[in-house]
This record gives C-alpha cells, sequence and structure tokens, in this order.
C-alpha cells in the first residue's frame, strides 16, 4: 500500500501502526509527498520506510505529476493508495489506473461539507452530527462510493480545532478498518453502494 | 402545540403521548390537516383534540391557505407548530409570522438528502450513516437551523422500508426531546446555530 500525503501524516502514523500487527494484512511500501517539507515525509524516512518526493513545481502541470506518480507506484506493485491529508486532486490518469484501489478520508459526513475546511463549514451550518468518511475516490470531489463512516457529536461549545480533534480521533480508527477490510477482500461494490463481506 | 400533519401522523401520537407526562410542559392543543382523510386526524379526532381540515381545492392558492391557518393558530394562541409529516410547504405569511417557532421533522442528516424521499436518496447514495434532524423552519426547504439531530446506522441489508422504519423509531424520540427543550426556553439561536442551555 502506498500512503499519500502533504502534512503531519497523522492517518498515515495511524495506518503505519495498524500496519505492523501481525493480523493487519497490509504493508505501508512507499509514501508520497507534494510537499518535500511536510512532517508525514520526514516521520516515514526516519522508520525507514521507502520515500518519494515529486515537486509540483519541477512536475508542472497536472499530466506530468501523474504520470510520474503512477510510475512510482506501478515499480512497487502498489495494491492500494491511501489520500491521508494529500492536498492535491489526483490526475484522471492515476484515478483511472487506480480506479477501485483509492482510499480517501474525509473529515464530514458526506455528502455533507465536501471540499476543504469541513469542520468549520459543519459549525458553520450548525450540524448537531458530523463525523468522518472514507471513501473510494473517483473523477469527482469527494464524491466516490463510501466504505465506511463514523459519526462524531457536535458540541455547543465545539470550535474548529476541538471538533477537528475529535474527528480525527475517530479517523485514525476508521481509516485502518477500511483498509483491512480492502486487503481481506471483503468490500462488494455494487453500484454506488459498497456491501461488507 | 399545533400540530400539522398529511398523513398516519405516528410523529404527532408520539408528541401527543409525550406531552400527557406531567413534566412534559406542553400540550397539544390542535391538529391541523391538509389531508381530510389523513389517519393522524383522524385518531386527533378520537382522541377529542381540536383539529381542522383545510382544504387545499377550497384554499386554492398558497396565500388563501396561509391566512387561513394563520387565523386558526392564533384564535387558539399557539406558540409552537410542529411539522410532522405535513406535506406542503407553509406559506411566507405563516413562517414569518411564526418565525422561530415552527419546528419541522426531517428522515436525513440534514443538509444532507434534504426534500422528499431522503430515506432512498441515502440508500442511493450509499451512506452509511443516516438519521433524523429536528430543525427550525425558515423560507428555504429543510434550510433552517437544526436543533437536534440522530444518526441511525445504514445496514448492508437495509431497504427504503426497514431504514425508514428504523429512522422513524429514532424520530419518535427526538422530536419530544427537542419540543421540550422549546417549552422549557433552552434553546438559544446563536446565527444559524442552537445552543442548548
Amino acid at each position: 500500500m502506498a500512503v499519500l500525503l502533504s502534512g503531519r501524516g497523522s492517518n498515515f502514523n495511524a495506518l503505519y501502526h495498524d500496519s505492523l500487527a501481525s493480523d493487519s494484512g497490509y504493508r505501508v511500501v512507499l509514501v508520497v509527498s507534494d510537499n518535500k517539507a511536510a512532517p508525514g515525509l520526514l516521520r516515514a524516512r526516519e522508520i525507514g520506510l521507502d520515500t518519494v518526493f515529486l515537486d509540483p513545481e519541477l512536475l508542472s502541470g497536472c499530466p506530468a505529476f501523474s504520470r510520474q506518480l503512477v510510475k512510482e507506484l506501478q515499480f512497487r506493485n502498489v495494491d492500494l493508495i491511501c489520500l491521508a491529508g494529500f492536498m492535491r486532486i489526483l490526475g484522471r490518469q492515476v484515478v483511472d489506473t487506480y480506479a477501485g484501489r483509492i482510499l480517501n478520508i474525509h473529515p464530514a459526513l458526506l455528502p455533507a461539507f465536501p471540499g476543504l475546511n469541513a469542520q468549520r463549514q459543519a459549525l458553520e451550518y450548525g450540524v448537531k452530527c458530523s463525523g468522518c468518511t472514507v471513501h473510494f475516490v473517483d473523477r469527482g470531489m469527494d464524491t466516490g462510493p463510501i466504505v465506511l463512516q463514523q459519526c462524531v457529536e457536535v458540541l455547543d461549545h465545539d470550535n474548529e480545532d476541538s471538533l477537528s480533534r475529535r474527528i480525527l480521533e475517530a479517523e485514525h480508527r476508521l481509516f485502518p478498518r477500511a483498509v483491512r477490510l480492502f486487503f481481506a477482500g471483503n468490500l462488494c461494490l455494487e453500484g454506488r453502494r459498497v456491501r461488507i463481506k
């Protein structure tokens, strides 16, 4: 499995630690970042994982970036791509090459609050239930078939920080569960619905 | 409190039974329907509650319907209007006269799946968490400030009936809670956010 990240990589950490369990059924073989200084990338390097920095300045334009990314992934026989705070929209070549094999985690109960700053959107709307969603990535923005969701209660005194923190804790449990289901062959796509065997 | 309904009135039943508790803090003084044959209306009449049937054919056009409705409500000094499966969009006159005093229950976690057939929309989208929402009614369609929400898990084998049934059970608990909070003066509107004292 490859993990793509742009920031601190706390979901990468959760996935990496889960992968170490003897019954996890998967291994992280590559960490890719579009941000040279991403703490998640530095952490992966410390651990001794294979890492790749793809420079968006050098690989100007989405197609060149995508081509290079696919090359790196195919070279390592990656079966699944996990987007863990990857702040770049994946190019069509990647999405099509890895159709049904890319998972993203989003800090809201999709289809509510897609895109950036989902937690702030949720607070501004005034919902009482938010949460997180693991979904397959398709060509849209946060529109792919949903694998797992976890509800997180919004509290009266919540601000963006406190809500994000509680949702993040839920993310760290949810993402590894989804990855295990994928590698166990237990996810069954029927139209837009993902059934769990 | 007045309850407006168009169908079986299962939420009316839940509210009516809750209102009978000595500590409920509210009473149902009127049940209004736009459907002469609504089982909820017949049930209210059996119980001996004050009921009104507003004929949409006779009161053709939204303004006439609204005028008559406001008259009936004001005549009984109604403090709160609860929409319990009322299939008609309230006219501007009603919404403005009773601003902040109309509650609706919707069978989804708004802002996801507004409008009709919310449970079917949720199943077709493939979400894993749906639920129900009690919200204040504003001029939009299911857009008003949210008072309470309850998450209901969507199961792999769910169809529209089974999901609707489980959401309905949650509705029957959620709506009376919201009404009690309203009559206890514990709902505090701050912008779009409803804080609970």
